[in-house]
């Protein structure tokens, strides 16, 4: 009889899986704000059979697409009592397969979550990039590519555990959230380390560890104060994924029908300036818009409503399992604009503080604030992105050639000026991200030949001004890299995230002297900012430049802070009385990196050359 | 008792001369929208003096200001009858002076003029370097600078009979509007030429000719069907005006406390994005509006009431005597911007379809698009400037890097078309001029050294996109002027307007073969635009550069044109069917200048290096 049970159960668990081979979102949750729920049921052939629930509750709607392997199942959850309902599927009244769906209790004001701002600094890894926490998982069987550490492109075996076993180093440097690059599968049998290319959506790397161990790190953040910013990518998934294998219609992605290759390979021409150009032609827009990333990344169509949904509910998703703090959305004026004001307006119905940064990398101003909600540039346009967040793509091309320039009318330190003479372009210049570098830029300090000088000016600027910081690892500790080399070499090993690492800059006794000049000098200001309001939602007044050092001011009702970066060779003297505006009954300021102490009551302040200081006054 | 008359008149005639020195505006009309007119008085303590009208009309208000040499008579031109109306200066109660006002008739259609749009070709001229038409006018006994064409920077005797001289030149050429740099009483010292340092604003420098001259040009461009567009200049005067010279208020201009000289010059920082920054500090604000734009123009305060209607009534003072078609501002952005909203609004008050465009040199189109009417970005700022056009400085500046350099994603003929993608900023993009050099700029020929190609090219641009092209006189026969040399080489004088020219290139068959060459391209293209409503008021569809060429259509319901630029050193080869959605249903295009027909049914479109067309589609 036991036996008989046994040979039961496994024709029954072959059934299954020969019918219904994935259900995804996997699970859900109640309570949420948008009650109907698209269920994916992925199996042979599986549009020829019925779906039912458990007895007396009713399906919204199924729909099926051109591809029979693919079902589309809406419930609504707000109808279902529970933790539990099954979806039957069924042939002439017959079940033939079964899912068990657990709708899971959301936690305690997972709705109204904080999200990262501008009282947090960013700080961006490469989870392979970063520390090998556990070599267990370096390879893994079911994933194509090996790790190969002596390979720049290839796998190095960094890893969710690496990064939750540094945490305190970050938080002690002054890093509040975390942007990961993406942690999700990426099975592309080459360079399938940077992630962009995902073959899974709900399901972590295991290279890089397990949705749980996502789940920890998420947690343990949260234990510091700090948060975990999802990268997003709705603009395109790898090419070996699953759905992408097996199409669900020929419109999921964009295919040429002059284009290369199985799926109608086109490069896209990179002309985003298309999505707001009332001249643009259509075979520009469509090319800009539509033409893929890169060869391995097909091109989604996020205008198919199945598509939109189910990057919707995964975004939802992860942020309700993960508990996630933000979003960072890669590609973002490659998307169909109209469908990601969608997406990130169902997000937000479902977490109202939510935070969502647009990797929008325009060059000018005006183009990059089209893409932040409520911009009165796109509502010529009649458009509204719904998206909060962007990044000051115009500020990061200013900085480094600021700083490089001989100083001129239009050049220097004067191209930070007019950079942030920008701002009334933007509905909420406190939510746009500010940095001087990240994983496709050079790297700050090859630029700057690792002077921590230069180094302290740009982190200064961006601790400082208006917005979110975002730091990218390494550089704390002078890390160096050249994008003319190629991506590898702006994405080196943290050194001392393996264990074979000659030298461990996690540790503080272990840190070269440069390394502890860069990381003091970091880890001081970003811990000075953590409490400053003045810096997180100050009003600014800023200076024209003089003598290439570039003045300004933060402050509210309680506090003021004063910011000087001299960009010259010599020591400057500066007029006080030009700053009367905002010196006012001031006595002295307090330099927040050397703690030196300086008289605002005199005539001059002497900056000696290449120096910055953020002067808190009293 | 002839004689005891003749005394009596002689009396008379001294005492009107003692009391009432100057009277501006010297007359007035009748029937304009705003009736309430404000005369000024000017004479030795005037203000000690009563002012009455004759008999039975009230005066609307007398205002005195520090200085007692003036008087502010109000009166509302509504309530007096007739054509005539008397002021009396009186002292306890006896007549010292008077004034026998005339109010004019109006013009037939003043108001609802006709104002030059995209319709029209303006050609800029310095009067002083274009023709000199009346030799006995070159120096004049009351003004200081007397002709002396061997100094670069001095009086050369260019006049306005020289361009009444001239204009069937113009007409020929395909002119449509005359923009003169500023033609009014320059009596400064030296480098008067320029016109921008007024000392009278209600007189033509009597070294350019009479006001009587003046109408004269105005009346001979409009039998032409042309207009006459005058320089306005709010932002300053010259020092040697006779009200800077004895100053109404010490807040008629900007004087600085720690400035230099008698009036506290201070020079402008120059920088104009204060107007729009929302971080700019008051001091550098205050230095950018309130410096000044040289040593020799005292910075007008325009936010003085009793200036401002100066400078409203005396704009409309010249629109309605010399039957302008237009205005351009100078130094747009220097000036107190809520007072220039209210002076441009008191021109279209009186003149609805009235054109001004503003010389708003800034760096971005979101910067210049502010200065737009209706702009929504600077409805951002709560600011209105009710500005109808303003100049694309973005388009000339990315104009001539665009051919000069080498093609890459961000650099050569992609400067043109990123220029033009931000026609989404411009609430009117027909309404903004476009140009490839002015007065103040290097001439265009001499960057390219006189190349034809380059030319026409520019030519072709400026001439085919939406806007109104403006040229610059003297580049239409290749004329060459470097800027680094100073402005007298960008400014030299047109060849045949004097009467000891040796080359003559007004007269077609005295013109070399190079200014041939340059003239009958030129020609060719404005005559030819005229007529062209597809061009004045059509749509815009342009392609994305590649190998150098860029393309674009202007279109509307009944014709197309297709424009080709290729820049590069090579023959292109277009492949057609990329134009489609512009090319539909077209046979052919004939060349504008050329006249050759191309075949658009073809594959492929050959075009030669660095040429231009523009292609009428059938």
């Amino acid at each position: 009889m036991k036996k008989l049970l046994a040979i039961c159960f496994v024709l029954l668990f072959v059934a299954v899986q020969a019918q219904i081979k994935k259900v995804e979102p996997a699970f859900w949750w109640k309570g949420m704000t948008e009650s109907k729920l698209q269920i994916l049921l992925y199996g042979d052939k599986i549009a020829s059979y019925q779906v039912e629930l458990s007895e007396g509750l009713a399906i919204e709607k199924v729909e099926k697409v051109e591809n029979p392997n693919y079902l589309f199942v809406t419930v609504d959850t707000d109808k279902i009592d529970g933790r539990f309902f099954t979806l039957y599927l069924k042939k002439a009244g017959r079940t033939v397969d079964s899912y068990k769906y657990e709708l899971k209790e959301r936690q305690a004001n997972s709705r109204d979550r904080r999200s990262f701002s501008s009282k947090d600094v960013v700080y961006l890894i490469m989870p392979d990039r970063f520390a090998n926490g556990d070599e267990s998982n370096d390879s893994v069987k079911e994933l194509t590519e090996k790790a190969d550490r002596s390979n720049p492109n290839g796998r190095h075996g960094g890893d969710l555990r690496g990064i939750i076993n540094n945490l305190d180093y970050l938080h002690s440097l002054g890093a509040t959230a975390l942007w990961l690059t993406p942690a999700n599968q990426d099975n592309e049998k080459r360079t399938s380390y940077h992630g962009y290319a995902q073959t899974d959506l709900y399901q972590i790397d295991r290279r890089y560890g397990t949705n749980e161990e996502y789940v920890e790190l998420s947690n343990e953040l949260q234990k510091r104060g700090m948060l975990l910013i999802q990268d997003y990518v709705t603009n395109h998934w790898g090419i070996s994924h699953w759905m992408i294998q097996d199409l669900p219609s020929r419109d999921w992605i964009h295919q040429f029908e002059d284009g290369e290759g199985a799926y109608g390979f086109k490069r896209s021409n990179y002309r985003t300036t298309t999505q707001l150009d009332p001249n643009a032609s259509d075979i520009d827009t469509k090319e800009a818009l539509n033409g893929w990333f890169d060869t391995t990344m097909p091109d989604l169509n996020q205008s198919n409503p199945f598509l939109l949904n189910y990057l919707k509910q995964n975004a939802i998703w992860w942020i309700e399992y993960a508990n996630l703090g933000g979003m960072r959305v890669d590609t973002y004026p490659y998307n169909n604009k109209e469908a990601m004001a969608e997406w990130v307006k169902a997000i937000t119905k479902e977490y109202p503080h939510f935070n969502v940064v647009g990797e929008a990398w325009m060059y000018s101003p005006a183009h990059i604030a089209y893409w932040q909600k409520d911009s009165p540039i796109a509502a010529i346009d009649g458009y509204n992105s719904n998206l909060p967040s962007v990044m000051d793509f115009t500020l990061y091309t200013d900085l480094s050639s600021a700083l490089k320039e001989q100083e001129s009318w239009d050049k220097g330190m004067v191209k930070i000026y007019n950079a942030l003479s920008n701002d009334l372009l933007y509905t909420n210049v406190n939510n746009i991200m500010v940095f001087f570098e990240n994983h496709d830029t050079e790297r700050w300090n090859e630029i700057f030949e690792s002077n921590p000088k230069a180094y302290q000016m740009a982190l200064t600027l961006v601790s400082t001004i208006r917005g979110i910081p975002q730091i990218y690892y390494g550089s704390e500790i002078g890390m160096r890299g050249k994008k003319s080399l190629g991506d590898a070499d702006i994405r080196h090993d943290f050194p001392g995230g393996w264990k074979e690492d000659s030298t461990n800059a996690f540790i503080s006794d272990k840190r070269t002297v440069v390394q502890k000049e860069f990381y003091d000098i970091t880890s001081k200001i970003l811990n000075w900012r953590k409490s400053k309001d003045v810096v997180h939602n100050g009003k600014t007044t800023h200076y024209m430049p003089e003598n290439g050092v570039y003045v300004y001011f933060r402050y509210n009702s309680k506090d003021r802070i004063m910011v000087v970066l001299n960009n010259s060779e010599q020591t400057q003297k500066l007029s006080l009385s030009r700053f009367a505006q905002n010196l006012e009954g001031s006595i002295e300021g307090t330099d927040v990196v050397s703690g030196n102490r300086v008289d605002l009551k005199a005539d001059f302040l002497e900056v000696s050359a290449k120096t910055s200081l953020i002067l808190e006054i009293q």
